[in-house]
């Protein structure tokens, strides 16, 4: 049974980031990780706007914030957390092995890739079909891929995969890429790399494994098959909000609604942070900056509590 | 005569970080660091707080950042800016020896920590006097700290202290504290919080590192010397807006007002982000959090603008 003064839910940088600060403020601080640690930030091969570091992967930089917080003394359990109650105070929950009390409770649990939702596609995920060119790129090595999406991770995983595979096409729904500027140019530079624009996903074949997808140019209706054995969906991600969602308020996009100079939630002593709450502007360092708002939330919140 | 996409004005992790990500993004960005590269956060010896670096002086930081600037081609000028107009777009600016055109303005001036100007007290900067307990409270673990001051931060900060340190002085130098009721209570509560009212600091001693400070009871006119090993001065900061501060709109506190999901100021075109727009949460990585707003919102402005 754990009764601890700050529940943390999640490992990417605000949750990692509100654990380092929770704990220096001497509350008793326990961290749950989730399913998955690092969170988003582990489907980043190369990360070189993190304020501080010129290159990183995610996983080292997940691996430094781990290690920061177990240094401080952050109590962490690689666990997920079931089931929990806002409603009274203090907040209760379960974890799969246990569970406990919490006197304030700091929501980091992030996003999800999302998926296209296509023919074909539950069929041949695992299988061909991807959301991580770092966690499954180097299975293609020398094998003609597709990259489908245009923000920054669309971009980054056509680079990344650009070094692994023989061909890369970057299959782009819009006109044009709302990725960083500087990773565009370094695509449109890669001779490894064909630019499809306007390119509507229609769907996914093959027989054991993916052998090809069909595409439709939205300009001129006509639809197009590709032969790839390996597909990497870069289109978004869903905000990670099952646990709470009918104990906090929610916005219509389906974030955790916060006040964004204090990470309140709309229960007094929860708060949440990182991409869970932020539909916009998802970075690292915006999460990180939202963690440590969030904690210093909560040591108020316990300090005018007691 | 300057031509730039961006123009940031300031150096501490807030600005640094949105040249990081304006020149990412593509866009042509002139960073003016001012009179004082790194803003607050040269003041703070060891950084433990910074998500990534186990132990790192604020100088340290902050020379990577600025690397990291000039590595992605930030154009950076050591100088200060001395007029901008934000009345006319572009936006015009004069800065020492130049001067030019902006299509969108980052400040991030940030805020100068009022020192309380007393003999010694340059010596012992940071080698003992300090003016962020949250920074370097966990230095002094089990040590004996004064903090002066009688508003908010200083009654937090001796909250924060009693934690960390062994014993807390809390020097007021007036006869009631102006902070909130509810701290004060705390405060009174906390036996290892010892308060001097009507306390006015005179200097501040030792060798290497600070041994002791001289008070005097305003009353009754007798000095006292107090062993301490760190000092926390809590007498206020004060925003630097004294370059726009007739063109934005600025909060009672003197902060400058912006939107803080998106850092917009009162100006179209115009960001702000860091400690000059932030009169609470003031944390090098909330302050890179925010600069990275600001920047991504130039871009779109920019975007839209074109």
């Amino acid at each position: 049974m754990i009764e601890t003064d700050v529940l943390i839910i999640g490992s990417g940088p605000a949750g990692y980031t509100a654990g380092l600060y929770a704990t220096r403020a001497g509350l008793h601080t326990t961290l749950f990780t989730g399913p998955n640690v690092g969170g988003q930030l582990i489907y980043t091969h190369e990360i070189e706007n993190f304020p501080g570091f010129d290159k990183i992967s995610g996983i080292e930089l997940t691996d430094i914030f781990h290690k920061q917080n177990q240094q401080v003394g952050t109590t962490i359990f690689n666990e997920i957390i079931t089931e929990i109650n806002l409603k009274t105070h203090p907040f209760s929950f379960k974890s799969e092995t246990g569970g406990g009390t919490a006197k304030s409770v700091i929501i980091a649990t992030g996003s999800k890739a999302r998926w296209l939702n296509v023919e074909g596609e539950e069929k041949f995920k695992g299988s061909g079909i991807s959301v991580c060119a770092t966690c499954d790129g180097f299975f293609y090595r020398r094998k003609t891929v597709a990259v489908i999406g245009g923000g920054n991770t669309a971009l980054y995983e056509a680079l990344f995969l650009s070094k692994v595979a023989d061909k890369v096409y970057l299959l782009n729904k819009f006109d044009v890429f709302s990725g960083e500027k500087l990773l565009q140019e370094q695509v449109l530079q890669n001779e490894k790399i064909v630019i499809y624009k306007n390119a509507d996903v229609l769907s996914f074949q093959g027989n054991e494994r993916l052998e090809k997808l069909v595409w439709k140019n939205t300009q001129t209706n006509q639809e197009y098959e590709l032969f790839v054995q390996g597909v990497f969906e870069a289109v978004g991600t869903v905000p990670q909000i099952d646990l709470v969602k009918d104990q906090l308020q929610i916005t219509s996009a389906g974030y955790i609604e916060t006040n964004k100079r204090t990470m309140e939630t709309s229960v007094p002593g929860v708060f949440a942070c990182g991409d869970v709450q932020e539909e916009k502007y998802r970075q690292a360092v915006i999460a990180a900056g939202s963690g440590c708002i969030a904690a210093l939330g909560a040591e108020k919140f316990l300090l005018d509590f007691h």
